[in-house]
């Protein structure tokens, strides 16, 4: 019933790997479906490469399990409370790569550097405050959904498209599960850039405001003119 | 008509990928025909592997689409202008290659240290200025070439295959796009071993003028003796 | 007669290949079992893609060989002194993989400063006293079980699945040979994210302890619910 | 008539790339046949992907081309200046790789941070003075090898197989070309783990003299006991 949707969760799943962006099985991709009201992601704890589309278990977007025989990923309730809180956005991609883990593990924002991150997002990747240990002990990984929900309640997730869990790691969304991914691909990408400017000029500045601005809308814009007018 | 100038474009593009030097869509590669007053480029926003031959869009060099079904990079205009502004070469690469994408974000010239800078380059590699903000709003990709070609109003661009747009990234140059690939692809070792070298000693002073000059002139120079004579 | 045991040792030797963790021949993964008496491992210095599943060498628990022409790892005595005094674990690797060997050259413990790490072990990765001139003139292999023994005194080898030999590099461990260079691969990937996180703020501070409990226990605690239940 | 050692010269010469070692057409390998008086070497600026045994230069030990229709290397009389002065060597290797090329940039040598190095090396990998200015508008590669050689008037070329020429990068050799291959490939790898040590702690000391010895001599020594017996 949900099997176009469980080869799209499949492959974005399996570019996480083509892309280098996990070891293991540290990532998790999904996708809803909100007009059948469902949610489709990677079975906790599964190799990649002896997943089968198969294997991507479908809930409902109270977390009941709708299709599949093997447990969802256990960040599951941070997927589905971000589905809720973000009702723009279609897929989910979280890992721990390295570049954006190791932002997150500092616990400082991305810096908006270059153009190749104002094509991005216009202005820092942001990091959620630390959990507190009653948020940790209770639904954590709800809880999870939460601090992110909190960190965006004044940024609008299609501008921004990611989110680094302080102490933990990259969020990442948008339209699909494969955009998600890509999107990820793209964070991890622009913290390693960010980090080696630093470290050539510790001093360097943000972007100026009016380069960001041109180069988010050039792209992202209602007058964007980057890709193919159709693609859009 | 163009179908030669077109498999070599789409071949320089997909060199972009083997290289490592892009992500996603974020490269392009062209090369000019300047007698039959042509210029063959990527499409905008088109994913490498799904990219054929066919799709490279081929412009007369006021900008007008003379082949192709889709529209043209979004860099077009610079690189229009780069082949107008220096005559000599034939064709240009620009992806967001991390290193070299990092001094350009850092703003700092990428200094010569050894002698695999000084075989590709007689000196540091230029950044230009930022684009001030009218620029930015007017033409903004017609006046990041214009930033470039000032950057060298006393260069020779083939002596200086690259240039760091400020906040931006690099464009690299040479007699054909393949070879402005191989140009992109020196040009972020170099980088990447500069950093490394200031990383083990942050005073190493730039190579000796002679011995700049040696190897740039071994390699380049009118009795050039690095390679096979035919080949040259 | 070890025919199983020497097939899984031998692809989980070509696993370090596959996962980038060793160049030449500079690691080696055994394999315990325990009710046979007998450990397998890699044959010194042979290399990986010339190894068969018959070159394995099967010895006795005293380090007497039992099967096997060639040679064993020069450092057999340390993987059988981790037999005797690890009781729980099933297999051993040891390779020189770039960053967690940086850490033992350093002689620093591998920080926690994320989940990542907390999924891991749930405290810094330790690392072992220098050995002193006559242990390493003695019997140096054995002396290397030894100091790695001493070093996890009050440590629970199960909790950490790895330690750092100063100034040598890892070793990694598990209930089997494949497991242990999973374990080799989440060290080495931790130790990366460390570095760079630290290159990002150098001031970042160790997880929070209750979310290293946490995460710890939710990958390995009796209430556990990360992954399948059949797979734990 | 020179088929064997043509072959075994290409191969390594591929073996460079495989590694990982060589942009381009960046780096050359050769071995030397002394009873025969020859060495084969690699062409000047040919592609590795175009290259075939056949294309493999062949000189004798004066320098003069006795097979092959290329040029030989421009580094050839660097080589020959090495076979000279090192009589127990076979075969030489010369890339602009990464890390090693920074330390020669950086004119550091790699210290013996661990015993990854001791196996290779006894001691800090050197590196040769800059070369003056007559020496460079001189016999410019002639001069490269006896500052090389003159680098090592009090070292053994056997028990430090590679030397980093200042502001150029390194050179390796070994008992083939083949061994001199998989010796640039450790200098590489220990020159990337000594600057990841130093970004861990800046402090780190030398490894202790006596382990230094064990290490190299458990490996290179006359009682060595690293390997298979019949392979030394």
């Amino acid at each position: 019933m949900y099997e176009e949707l469980k080869k799209r969760v499949y492959e974005a799943n399996l570019k996480l790997v083509e892309c280098g962006l996990v070891i293991l099985t540290f990532g998790n991709v999904s996708q809803v479906d909100r007009e059948k009201g469902v949610m489709a992601i990677k079975p906790s704890g599964v190799a990649y490469e002896q997943m089968t589309a198969d294997d991507i278990v479908v809930l409902d977007l109270n977390g009941r399990q709708v299709e599949g025989r093997l447990q969802p990923s256990s960040d599951t309730p941070t997927h589905l409370h971000l589905y809720a809180s973000f009702p723009t956005i279609g897929g989910i991609a979280h890992a721990h790569s390295e570049y954006a883990t190791a932002f997150a593990q500092a616990r400082t924002e991305i810096p908006c550097l270059g153009t190749t991150h104002a094509d991005f997002a216009p202005g820092p990747i942001p990091v959620t405050r630390p959990l507190a240990e009653d948020e940790v002990f209770g639904d954590y990984e709800l809880n999870t959904g939460k601090v992110i929900a909190e960190r965006f309640s004044s940024l609008d997730p299609l501008q921004y498209p990611a989110c680094l869990v302080a102490g933990h790691g990259p969020f990442a969304w948008g339209k699909s599960a494969s955009k998600a991914v890509d999107n990820l691909l793209v964070l991890e990408n622009i913290a390693r850039m960010a980090l080696l400017t630093r470290l050539i000029n510790p001093e360097t500045k943000s972007l100026k405001e009016y380069l960001i601005k041109k180069h988010f809308e050039r792209k992202h814009g209602p007058k964007a003119y980057y890709g193919q007018r159709k693609e859009e």
